[in-house]
């Protein structure tokens, strides 16, 4: 196969469109495809020109979970470890990355490909698309699914997901918190969009440390989160973009943030 | 009185019900009630023939919450620790379960037995149902309800429920995320059906490591807790059960798990 | 400016009204306004005749978050250490008063003051209320006011407003749980009062262990969270407002706390 897993592209303003690029397989979370996507954030972490990245899939759907031939070709435990410890890894940098990761669902997006919907920051679906956890339904509970998910819908609603590996419409996703959006299927891309022209507008760094904090103090007691923010908004404020923004909101002028 | 405190019974499947049957103070968690719950959730945990719980009540009333008349003749402080201890423990041994527990709510869940209810797994509850967390009404505050109630419902409509003790709706108890459906009084049995039928075609083991994982990782930082579930799935994997699942996926078969 | 920064009025049921009277700078979190909320704060949490606390705004907004004039005035780390300190330390008093604490919101919220109605035990929202998390508008990502806020609100909804500073509407802080009740404007007393009629209906004790229990049990894994609800609730019942309110209630009669 000659066309890549993953196809990158970057437009003048630093939004990078990672494109899961295997159609033919609903995009399955292959070795390949697992490794393209890590390989890419590994490199977009430490890129100070991205400023958002948005995570699509070619083809009918957005991304159907493991690749199952793949698995079932190499029976074994260790496998299987090294397997869904790489997947983890992956799905954590996202979490990690400094920009805002923004999932384009447009179509299907089960077991794995639900959960890195899950993962990502924010998420856009079409009506058209539809999410479950589905490994169960082959007898694989989708135990790596079930932490991003947990963290983003009710807890019997999770469950009743997990347990029955049933699809829920995009509308129920919105409702419920697993996406952030959605809307038909040709304004997809007007709501990311959107989004985009919003993130863009503010100062990378002020995203950045806020991101960190985000997930830091969530895992964090009420008084220590308090802590951890003070000293980050402290900081964020220390940093020219934010005392040119703050001087310039007082002034009731747009700041002045291109030099 | 000679009627049993519970009943159980279970079908061909492995779907035991268990029936709360002391219509007369609706189904009030008695110490005898406690007891019996507790009797037999400890020796479902062992059953490898159970395959789900459903959790109902004979009467008017889903459950009551504690017996206060019992409550109120022994006051003293050891008692009443040990009460609650003893409750506590019941509640835990349903999330402690390896088969999922269905609450069937078709009438009134108040205190404790609002909180069996955010303790279910999966709940389903009649649209003639009402849900409160009413101990404060008679000065005693749901300390324990309020465990697994702000494990399921935001936290302002949580607090809410608690200083007011007001009824919600079984309309508003599924927006909330304490119930999963919420239906017609005659279509309860049969929403409680479909999520049996759903839950019996997966295997026991996949659901039984799913569930304890589940309520594992919600416990922990997401980085532990992706490392919990990547060895859940991956002992998953090696099941002869989740084996022949994948292999049946990838040749478009059903899966042959009736050996 | 010789008006007081927070206005403080008390009904003859003990309910505190604690008005932000800076109508010109929209309530914002000055140094004089939070140190102001924290002696009030610091005198009510020992005053066992408070038994609610209304958190109101004077003017057109409830309030718009931090003093941005006073802030770009002093563009020191050390200065921005202590103001974020000291503005969390009384946001968790909030949390750590032992009587509920209702936010009025007529008008908008925005940055910390957002954060304030997150903070707030309960909330009641005009519907020409609106609410955002801003700062990053200005380059200063909302870090402190995420902390109540993803407490509140479901976690992709959250970032999207930190990330965004775009408003939501009053009927969406509802949906969200950021709010409890969106009503129109004329309605607003009318709601908090129907609040604040059944919370005074009940023991102040059970209300103060109850509120120190709620916000402690989150915090905790489930088993411990059962074992420190079980030994509030067993202290709860040992008072005599508890041990009178059960009683009264087996008799069917009211309880007699106005002794």
């Amino acid at each position: 196969m000659s066309e890549p897993a993953l196809l990158e592209s970057r437009d003048t303003r630093g939004v990078v469109t990672l494109t899961m690029n295997r159609a033919a397989s609903f995009n399955a979370l292959s070795e390949e495809m697992i490794a393209a996507l890590q390989s890419a954030l590994d490199r977009l972490a430490g890129d100070e020109g991205a400023r958002a990245v948005v995570l699509a899939g070619n083809g009918k759907a957005f991304c159907a979970g493991h690749n199952l031939k793949e698995m079932i070709a190499q029976p074994e435990l260790a496998y299987y470890q090294k397997l869904f410890a790489q997947c983890s890894r992956m799905m954590l940098a996202i979490q990690q990355l400094p920009v805002p990761v923004i999932a384009r669902v447009h179509g299907i997006a089960t077991a794995a490909g639900c959960q890195l919907v899950a993962q990502c920051d924010l998420a856009v679906a079409s009506t058209e698309a539809r999410f479950a956890v589905s490994g169960v339904n082959y007898g694989l509970f989708c135990a790596t699914p079930s932490v991003p998910l947990l963290r983003n819908v009710p807890a019997k609603q999770a469950m009743e997901m997990l347990v029955t590996g049933e699809f829920i419409s995009a509308g129920q996703a919105c409702e419920r918190g697993l996406v952030n959006h959605a809307v038909a299927p040709d304004a997809v891309d007007a709501e990311i969009a959107r989004l985009l022209e919003s993130i863009l507008a503010k100062p990378r760094l002020a995203l950045a440390m806020g991101k960190e904090l985000f997930y830091r103090q969530r895992e964090m007691g009420i008084a220590a989160a308090y802590q951890l923010a003070a000293q980050t908004m402290a900081a964020n404020m220390m940093d020219s973009c934010a005392l040119e923004g703050v001087t310039a909101f007082t002034e009731k002028r747009k700041p002045n943030w291109s030099q």
